[in-house]
This record gives C-alpha cells, sequence and structure tokens, in this order.
C-alpha cells in the first residue's frame, strides 16, 4: 500500500482526521448495507422487497445527513413469464442548492449480484468480514462501498459543521445489475427538473487497473452487435440424404464470418478503421505512465500469450481501437455428440467494439455492405439477411474538464500521486445516458482496486480504498469548489 | 401404379394367385402387428415391454411356418442415467437345411419410431388405415410390411405344400432404431454357427427413389464425423474486457472450417478425391435411367436451387462422389439474444460422407493435415486438436452378383420393368457389418415408394408395394435357386 502524502493544512487535516477517527464507524454502515441481500438479478419477490429495505435505509441516511429526498416509485415489472414483480424506487436527493456554487451528482447503485457462501466464498457474503485489511462481501466494492464514501464525505462535512463546498445530489438506482430498468426514461423526464442544475456527473462503479495506484476514467468502448442469418429452408436436412447437393448454410455463414477479422485481430471490413481517432504523440505517451504489470495481468487472466507484447499495445487495442469478437451460432448443432445434420436457417453473431469517433450507424452501413458484396460473389441461392441487434455509442469525455482536473488534485492530496488515467474496453452505458440526456460532464472516478472481484466470488473492499476514498471525495468537493471561485 | 405383367405361368401363378387371394389376410397380419407400439426409442419399461410382445408374436408367427426359432436373451441395457431396461430379444430362425439349396438370410427390424396422433396424424399411427390403397400406420413401411411380405412369400410356399427352393434364414432385431443395441456381438458371435451356412443376406428395409418403379440398392456413402477443438483456456472471457488483445478461438476455428469446403461443394483438403472411384461411361449410363422426377424432388425438398441441375449430376454427387457437410459448434454461443462472451474453447463438428474407394484411416490422415497446415499458418498460441469422432466405411456390392441377377429377374417378372439401380447418399451400416463379419453377400432390396415417410407422421405402405412385394421375395426365391441349379 501506499504511504498517505503529508498530513494537509486547513479544513482538509479536519476532515482527514475525523474520516480516520471515525473509519470503524463507516465500515459499520457498509456492513449494515451489505447484510441487506439486494439482489436484483433473480426476479423474486423475497429479493425485491430487500430492494425496498436497502432503498429505504438509503433514504433515512440521506435525510439524516439533511438531504431533501424523493423516492420515486416506478411501480412494477412485467416478466416474460406474465409474472409481475414490485420495481425498488430510484433515488434522488438533494443537499443545497446555492446558485453561487457548482453542483455535483454522484450516481450509484444499491442493488447486487447473486452470492451464496456455496457458490465459494470463504465467508458469508452477506457477512462484511474483515480479512488483513480487506472487507469481504458482496455489495463490497460494486457498488455499496464507493456510495457509502461518498456519503461518508458529505456526513464529514456535516459532522464538524463545514460549509459543504459544493451542492450535492444523488441518483440512486436499486436494479443496475438487471439492466438499470426504467433509469433511462427517469433521466429522460427530469432533465429539466432534477437534472437541470446539475453541473457535473460522478460516477463510482468500475475499478482502478491496479492494486494499488489510482485511476480515473475517461472512456468507454460501444459496441455493435450484430446478427447474420443464412437460410436455406426452416428444417434442417440429414447429411447423407443431401449432403453433396446443397448450398449448405452453414458452410456460407462461416465463409461471411471469416471475412471479417483476420489471424492478427485486424477488422477486415473496409472503411471500418477510416473513423478512428488518429493517435496523437501526446496521447500515445499517456499509456506509458500506466500502471500494468504485463506479466501478472497475463498469468491472471491464463492466457499464454496476448495477440500484442507491450503494456502500451495492450491498452490501446482495449480501449481505443475497435475489435471484433464472434460470439456463437445460433441454429446449428450446439449439444456433445455426433449429429449429422444440414442446419436449414442459421444465425451468426459477432460484435464490433466501437472507440472514438466511429458512429454506430456508420459502421452498421459498413458492415452491411461488406457482407453483402462477400455473399454476392458466392452466387448463393439461400437468403441472407444482416441485422444490427445493439448500437451503443463509444463514450468518451474530455479530461481537462473542470472535474478531472478537480480529481486529479484530489488524488495527488490523498494518494500523493498522479492517477493512472484509463478507458475501460468494456461498455458502461450509464455515462453515455447521462452524457447524452444531461449534456453535462460525466467523470468515472472509481476507488476499488483491480483485484476486488465485482461480481466473482469473495467481492472486497479494502478498509484503505473505503476511508482514503471517502477523504479523496471529500478533497475533490473542495477542489471543484476552487475551480469555481 | 404400373399394371401387373403378363400372369406367368407353372409354380409361381399358383404362387401370386393364392398371395391375391389373401391378400386381405395378410393386411390383417400387419395391421395386427403394427397395433403393438414396439417403440425403442424411448428408454420407458413399457414400451419394452411391447417390444418383447413383438418379438413373441413374430416368434410365433415363424414357428407356425415351421421354423426353428431360436429367441436369444440379450440381458438388459444400462442406461447413461444409471437406469437399468431390459432388451428385446433378437430372433434368430431357420427353415430347411437342405445343402444343395442356397441359403438366403432375411434381415429386418420389428422396433419403430415413436409416433402420436397429435405429432399430425390423420389417423390413429398404431391402426393400420387403408385410405385409396394406402396402409396407414407406424412401421407399415419401417420396417414390419417387408418383413411380413417375406414371410407371406415362405408362407404361401407352405400353404400350396411346395417345396421352398431355397434354405430361409432370419434374423430380426428389435432396437434398430435405437443403433442396433447388441447385433454387431451377436452376429459376430453367430458367424461360425447360424451364418456359416448362409450364402446371401437380404435387407429390405429403405425406399425406391420413385413413387412407382422398384429399385435395387448396391451402396451406401460412409461417413468420417470429425471434432476440432480450438482451446484458449477452459473459461470464457467477457469480449469487452478483453476484446482487441487475444487470438479468439472461435476466429480461428471459423478459419478452419472455412478451409474445407468451396461454395460450389468442392472439398478443400487435399487428396480427399483421390481415392475415388473413377467414373466409366458404363457407370455414367446408368444414372440416366434412373426414375427421378429433379423438379418434383426439388419442390418436395423445399430448396430453392441445387449446386447441380440434372438428374445424373445430383445423383452422382448424393451417391458416388464425397461430401462435407459442417453441422455446428459446441462451446460457442447458441441461445437468442445478445451475449458479448469470447468462448474460451470451441469445437466444432463436421464429417465427410465417404464413397467407395475412400477409407477412413487414410480420409483422417487428410484431415488432421490439412487442419494441421492452416492452423500452424496462424502462429496461434491457442491450442488445436483435431479427433475422428466417427467412422464408418462405405459400402458397394457387385451388382452381378448371383442374388442380384435374381432380384432383377424376379423385379421383371411381378412389375413387368427392369429396376432402378441406385445408391444411398446417408450411412446404413448394417449393410456394411454384415458384409464385413459373415462376408457374403448382400443385397439391399426395398418394397416401398419414395413417398412412403419412414420416419414422420403418416408413415405407409401402399397395399400394392405389400402385396406384390410379398410376390416379388416369392419370384425371387425361385430366381435364386435356378442359378444355383
Amino acid at each position: 500500500m501506499f504511504s498517505s502524502s503529508p498530513p494537509p493544512s486547513g479544513p482538509l487535516e479536519k476532515l482527514f482526521q475525523y474520516i480516520d477517527l471515525h473509519q470503524d464507524e463507516f465500515v459499520q454502515t457498509l456492513k449494515e448495507w451489505v447484510a441487506i441481500e439486494s439482489n436484483s438479478v433473480q426476479p423474486v419477490l423475497h429479493f425485491r422487497q430487500e430492494l425496498s429495505r436497502m432503498m429505504a435505509v438509503a433514504t433515512d441516511k440521506l435525510q439524516c445527513l439533511g438531504a431533501a429526498v424523493d423516492s420515486v416509485d416506478l411501480g412494477s415489472q412485467q416478466l416474460p413469464n406474465g409474472q409481475s414483480l414490485p420495481l425498488p424506487p430510484i433515488i434522488l436527493a438533494e443537499l443545497g442548492n446555492d446558485p453561487k456554487k457548482p453542483t455535483v451528482c454522484f450516481y450509484g447503485h444499491l442493488d447486487v449480484q447473486p452470492a451464496q457462501q456455496s457458490d465459494g466464498w470463504l465467508t458469508d457474503p452477506h457477512t462484511l468480514t474483515e480479512v488483513g485489511g480487506k472487507l469481504y462481501g458482496r455489495g463490497a466494492t460494486d457498488n455499496k462501498g464507493p456510495v457509502l464514501a461518498w456519503i461518508n464525505a458529505v456526513s464529514t462535512f456535516r459532522a464538524l459543521e463545514q460549509d459543504l463546498p459544493v451542492n450535492i445530489k444523488f441518483i440512486l438506482e436499486g436494479m443496475e445489475e438487471a439492466g438499470s430498468v426504467a433509469l433511462e426514461e427517469l433521466v429522460t423526464k427530469e432533465k429539466h427538473r432534477f437534472f437541470s442544475s446539475v453541473d457535473y456527473i460522478v460516477i463510482s462503479d468500475n475499478l482502478w487497473i491496479s492494486r494499488t495506484k489510482p485511476a480515473l476514467t475517461y472512456g468507454t468502448r460501444g459496441n455493435s452487435y450484430f446478427m447474420v442469418e443464412v437460410k436455406c429452408r426452416d428444417q434442417d436436412f440429414h447429411s447423407g440424404t443431401f449432403g453433396g447437393i446443397l448450398n449448405e448454410p452453414m458452410a456460407e455463414l462461416i465463409a461471411l464470418l471469416d471475412s471479417l477479422v483476420d489471424s492478427t485481430g485486424h477488422i477486415l471490413i473496409p472503411g471500418i478503421y477510416d473513423q478512428v481517432a488518429p493517435l496523437t504523440e501526446e496521447e500515445k505517451k499517456t499509456y506509458e505512465t500506466i500502471d500494468l504489470d504485463l506479466e501478472e495481468y497475463q498469468n491472471s487472466s491464463q492466457v499464454e500469450k496476448f495477440l500484442y507484447g507491450t503494456k502500451e499495445e495492450i491498452l490501446m487495442h482495449l480501449w481505443r481501437y475497435p475489435s471484433l469478437s464472434i460470439h456463437g451460432i445460433e441454429g446449428a448443432f450446439d449439444k456433445p455428440g455426433t449429429k449429422t445434420v444440414i442446419p436449414g436457417r442459421v444465425v451468426g453473431k459477432f460484435s464490433i467494439r466501437l472507440v472514438p469517433h466511429m458512429n454506430v450507424s456508420v459502421v452498421e452501413k459498413q458492415v452491411k455492405q461488406h457482407l453483402e458484396a462477400v455473399f454476392s460473389k458466392r452466387n448463393s441461392s439461400n437468403q441472407m439477411s444482416v441485422s444490427l441487434a445493439l448500437g451503443l455509442q463509444p463514450w468518451i469525455t474530455n479530461i481537462n474538464d473542470n472535474q478531472y482536473l478537480a480529481a486529479k488534485a484530489a488524488i495527488k492530496t490523498v494518494f500523493g500521486i498522479e492517477p493512472d488515467m484509463i478507458q475501460d474496453g468494456s461498455t458502461i452505458p450509464i455515462a453515455r445516458i447521462f452524457q447524452d440526456i444531461i449534456q453535462k460532464s460525466v467523470m468515472m472516478l472509481p476507488l476499488g482496486a483491480v483485484d476486488d472481484g465485482e461480481h466473482s466470488q469473495n467481492e472486497k473492499i479494502n478498509r484503505w480504498n473505503y476511508i482514503e476514498g471517502s477523504k479523496l471525495f471529500a478533497a475533490f468537493f473542495l477542489e471543484l469548489a476552487k475551480l469555481h471561485e
């Protein structure tokens, strides 16, 4: 672990002291929140009741801080099987509305992935348990710990009767792990009311790339997911009775899929790289400073060899270049054994991760044109069709924006180090949704370490990350206010 | 329907008259046999009991003819779920052992595919129902009708107190639709006992290629079924977190599968056509005379266009050329929806139908060498392995063999026409098993028409095919004896 930097002076000193002195209380609150099994993934009434209880506990907590809380009832959800289940409310809360201060809205979620000790947990997943400075429990890092760190920061100002340097808002949901049901609608609806005064949105729902070095995330890749269908007829054929006289749909689909990407990972669709932002020397340098131990990364991934041999190439191909993955085929024989079938109709599935400044519609056109060209060369009597099943734009933000500068300064103050400026190769729609709808600056400010194991067994947050993270948010409020002076 | 040829004279005249006069009795017996739901496909005690009852009824019938019947108990079968179910016996029967006469052994099976009226049958599948000369019922053509036609032929000689011109043997099983459990072992065991005196084996378990013109089958394609695995690691990856830096197993497998066959159906594995028997002018001519209405065939197959435009090419590519079909992929995403997975380990499945004089071991070697060469060019860090999951040699026999000459002559007598000399594109292991183990001449002599619908709803045998088929077997006995005089 890093040793903290020299103790700050002035208001910060008192804040940090308070947080250090009250850290066991903060851990105790996290323990109480982890004890609520707010599982949104399994659509069962019991868990929905636990989710409602979780949101009520959070409402109480925010009200104790003096926040005005609006617990927005979302009614119920109709499941595909016809069953109806209540949805947990979304919490909209605000604390302070001084027009001279900037307003920061914190997004977080209080639902969790399922967890049972029998899944392979070393401790009860719903009893926060500290072992060697690690706080094990479901939701500890994803996302109850970071939500509470923000609340800890606010409550420290209140306890010390220090003026909050920023107006604070919260949007806390309970269905994030189940696809953020009803969130986008609510954000759209509240754009000109709750969000009208918001200047900054902070999300703390991802991880550092290192076990010890803090990070700021400024981009996530988008995704365009395609289905390509080749059909001869609806029924399958027997490969003895028809093999040799058919344009077999599987062979055609295989040829189409094989035209997409080469053995070096290069995408073969004409024009696909045209819109990719050119790499500047300045950007290139940012990858060199990032704390990634390539050997450790490779070992923990259980991959014998990556396509690239340097840290910089690896990071660029995960973050700033598109990638194409073939996920599978629907309609073919997928079970163990030796079925002698000629599938009559098959659907191939692949997706392209999108990076700035790629655009879903342009990529859709390029993919369709390419596959149609490949297919037409085959002179096939089968029918081929391509469709875009999912289109999510990449998200990137300006790292010279005020809140990034404030966060960097706060990290420097708390951790004594410049953060890794990172992106995320996967698609986190929430950042892009806020940016598109509210059209305000969005920042992803993670608190957890790379080995926190969100979604897996033995999820944890380090006590150090949780407590220093609370300090970080407090310092961030002050830094942000400074930039608005 | 064809009109029968001029009535024969001599012993045949009486035999044919008897069969015509007693046809309703023969249909009645078929009705009794169809009423027994001898389903071997569903491993349920009730059906196994019905199977045993079916074998007992057949044993009685053969004993009434004067045959010595050995009902060979096969004990029970252990299912993968641990359950144990009794197996129906295999019937070995013989009638006559005159060393001066040739001995013909008839192979047939008395089990059936499952059938329920709710599957889309117009009549109760277990109540043989005649509509417009068609006898509808499960097992009517596959294979109870042909078994009874053989028995009808024998019983006609007995009823008329005519000397049987050949020694007759039967091997009747009850597990054909479930993979002929225990048959090969029994044939091997009985090679030097029951089968030692057998000169000819006749199988009547396939169909004509026409609705009206009889056929003799002299070959079936073999099959070599391959699994090709590409593995990076056992677990899957998230395509956001790893897409762009991996040699993805799916892309590699797709490339391997795409190297197997081109858009014209031509197999690209080096050397694969080297062993294919050259096409002689004589053989070429045989395809011209075959009764296949290409347009009707295409319509009934619901295929817009075949790879070939002439009857001759179609038949040759189904029967005398190899074909390669890709069946599917195990381990990839095969469900509806948009899972963003990079499968960590995938297994592609394809098979090559084999024709004379291809050999499973040579093909195995060629396939492995080819795929290893394609894979090694990719410089991949993944592991690739190819295995042969199933290897069945093609079967072909000499159409100038005595029993083919006798069958041709008998067809000419009964139907007044030369038969279509046909092969079957699919793999029927039983012919090859008998030929390999017993090393005697095997003939496939079908009685049913192309539209009999074996294995589907509304399976039927035409009364005409059943009754003329009974005459055909009687005439065949006499013709075969003549060749041995």
